[in-house]
C-alpha cells in the first residue's frame, strides 16, 4: 500500500467526514466523526483535531486541508469569503494556513436576492470536484442545487461559480415538524403524500397560505395525520423547485445537476420531475474529496 | 345597574375573554383568563367553566354563549363546521346546545387553496360583530384580514363570508424566531428593519430564499443581529400581504378591513401602506361581543 500523504476534511456544521489520501489520490482510510463544527466549543477545534481526528487514522504528522464550516466563526478561525464569480484556481490561491501544515478552504460570497448577500461553506468544494470528475463539465453554463438544511441553487458558466442562491427549505421543515401545529414523529417517505405536497406548491407563492393546507387537509379534509411530513416535505420542496431557480434568472430547460446526500436527491429530482425537468444524482462527499486532492496534490507542485 | 342577562365568552387557543352583559346589551362586568383550550386537560372544559369562569364573574346560573376553539376538539366538544357562504342567521340556526344554558357557535369551512378545505373557529363571529356594528357594511364587498398565529384573508359579499384563506404567518415568525437559526430575544418593533424586511418580500414568492437573507444580511451584509426579528417579521408580513389577498381573486383596490389585536393590525397597516393599499383596524374583541349579543339577545326573541 501507498504511504499515506495528506488528510483531506469536509468539515460541516453536524458532521466531519475524514480521508486518507495516498500519493496518487488513493483513498487509504476514511471515517466519519460526530465532530460538527456545531459541536464544538468556542476555540477547541484545534485540540480535537489533534487529540481525536489524527490519532483515529493514525495520521499525526500529515499536512491536513479542510472544507466546510469549519472556516466560519463557529469553527477553527473565520476565513474571508472570496467573491464571485470564482473557480478552483481562486480558492487554491486563499487557502488560508491555521496551524502548521493545516490549511482551510475559503467559502464564496455572491450577491443573492432582495439586495442582502448571500454565502456558503463547503458547498463551493463539492461542486469544484464534481467539475473535476469529468474535464467537459468545465465548459458551458450548468445549474445545480444542493439540498440540505440551507440548500443552494448556484450558477456555474465555464468552470465558476458566477451566482448562486440559498433556499431555507431544510431548516423549514425541520422547525414545523418538530415545534408547529404540523409536528408530528411520523417518517417523511410516503410517496403519494409528498406528491400531493408537491401539487399544493404550485408555482411556490403564497407559501405561508400553502402550509396551512398542511393542517386543514387532515382537521377537515380527511387525510391521515401520519401523512403530514411527507405532504409539508413536498409542499417545501415543491415550493423551492418552483420559485428560487427563477431567482438566478434561469429555468429548468437543460438537465439540473443534483448534488449531496443521495436519499435527498431523490426527492428533489421527484419534484424536478413534476415540473418536467430532469435531473442527474452525484456524490457530494466524493466530489469533495475530489476538489480537495486537487488542491493539496496539484498545490505541492506548484 | 341593570340585572345581568348572559354571559359571552370568546374562547381561544390561549386566552378566554368573558363579559356578562346585561338586558339591554350593557356590558356590567368582563374579565380574561388563561384558559385558553391549549391549556385546559381532556373533558375539562366543563367543569372548569362553572368552576373558575362563572363564579368569578358571580354568573354561576347566567346562560352563555362561547365561541372560537372551544367548540374544537380540544375544547368543550366538536361542532361541526358551518359550510361558506354564511352569515349571522346561519350561525344562529346552527348554535350548539353542549349543557344545560350552554351554546357554542360554530366555526366555518370554505373551500381553501390546492384543493384543500380551510376552516376557523372565532373570527367568524368577530366578522359578524364587526358587520353588525354598522348597517352599511353589511352591503356590498369587503377584504377582511385577521391577523395572528393563523392570519385569515375574509372575502365578504352582502353580509356573509363567501370565502376565505388562511396563512401561517404568525407561526412561521414564532417558530423561526425560537428554533432556527435566525432565533432572537431581540424585539420585534424596529421599523426600519420591518420595512427593509417588507420590501425584500417583494412579491412573496421564493420566501425560502428571502427567509434567508434574514441570516446572511447579518453574516455577511453589516446588519445588527438585534433587528432580525423585526426584519423577519417584515418579511413574513410583507410576503403575506402581497400574495394571500390574490388567492382569493381579489386585489387590494379598496380599502382593507383589519380586524383584531391593535398591535398586530399596525404592522398590517404599515405593510398594506407600502403596496399602496388603504387600510382601517377595528378591535377583534369588541366585534365578537357585538355578535355574541346580537346571536343571545335576539335569539331569546324569537
Amino acid at each position: 500500500m501507498a504511504d499515506p500523504y495528506f488528510l483531506a476534511c469536509d468539515w460541516g456544521t453536524t458532521n466531519l467526514r475524514a480521508w486518507v489520501v495516498g500519493g496518487d489520490g488513493e483513498v487509504l482510510a476514511s471515517r466519519d466523526f460526530e465532530l460538527g463544527v456545531s459541536r464544538l466549543g468556542p476555540g477547541e477545534a484545534e485540540a480535537r483535531f489533534a487529540n481525536e481526528v489524527r490519532p483515529a487514522l493514525n495520521a499525526r504528522s500529515l499536512p491536513a486541508i479542510l472544507c466546510g464550516m469549519i472556516g466560519s466563526n463557529l469553527g477553527w478561525r473565520q476565513v474571508d469569503y472570496l467573491p464571485c464569480p470564482a473557480g478552483l484556481e481562486d480558492l487554491r490561491e486563499a487557502l488560508a494556513t491555521v496551524a502548521d501544515g493545516v490549511r482551510i478552504v475559503p467559502g464564496l460570497r455572491g450577491e443573492g436576492v432582495a439586495g442582502a448577500p448571500d454565502v456558503m461553506r463547503g458547498e463551493e468544494t463539492q461542486v469544484f470536484g464534481w467539475l473535476r470528475q469529468d474535464e467537459a463539465r468545465s465548459r458551458g453554463r450548468h445549474l445545480l442545487c444542493h439540498p440540505g438544511t440551507h440548500a443552494k441553487w448556484i450558477l456555474i458558466e465555464d468552470g465558476r461559480i458566477v451566482r448562486f442562491v440559498t433556499a431555507m427549505t431544510g431548516e423549514l421543515f425541520a422547525v414545523l415538524r418538530k415545534h408547529s401545529v404540523l409536528r408530528s414523529d411520523a417518517s417523511a417517505d410516503d410517496e403519494a403524500s409528498f406528491d400531493a405536497g408537491l401539487a399544493a406548491a404550485e408555482d411556490g407563492g403564497a407559501l405561508a397560505a400553502r402550509l396551512f393546507t398542511a393542517r386543514s387537509r387532515v382537521t377537515a379534509g380527511g387525510a391521515a395525520a401520519e401523512s403530514t411530513p411527507s405532504y409539508l416535505s413536498g409542499l417545501l420542496v415543491g415550493a423551492e423547485v418552483a420559485s428560487v431557480p427563477k431567482l438566478l434568472g434561469v429555468d429548468l430547460a437543460q438537465p439540473i445537476v443534483l448534488l449531496g446526500d443521495e436519499n435527498l436527491c431523490r426527492w428533489y429530482a421527484r419534484a424536478l420531475s413534476r415540473l418536467g425537468a430532469s435531473s442527474a444524482t452525484y456524490d457530494g462527499e466524493a466530489a469533495a474529496l475530489a476538489a480537495l486532492t486537487a488542491l493539496q496534490m496539484e498545490g505541492a507542485l506548484t
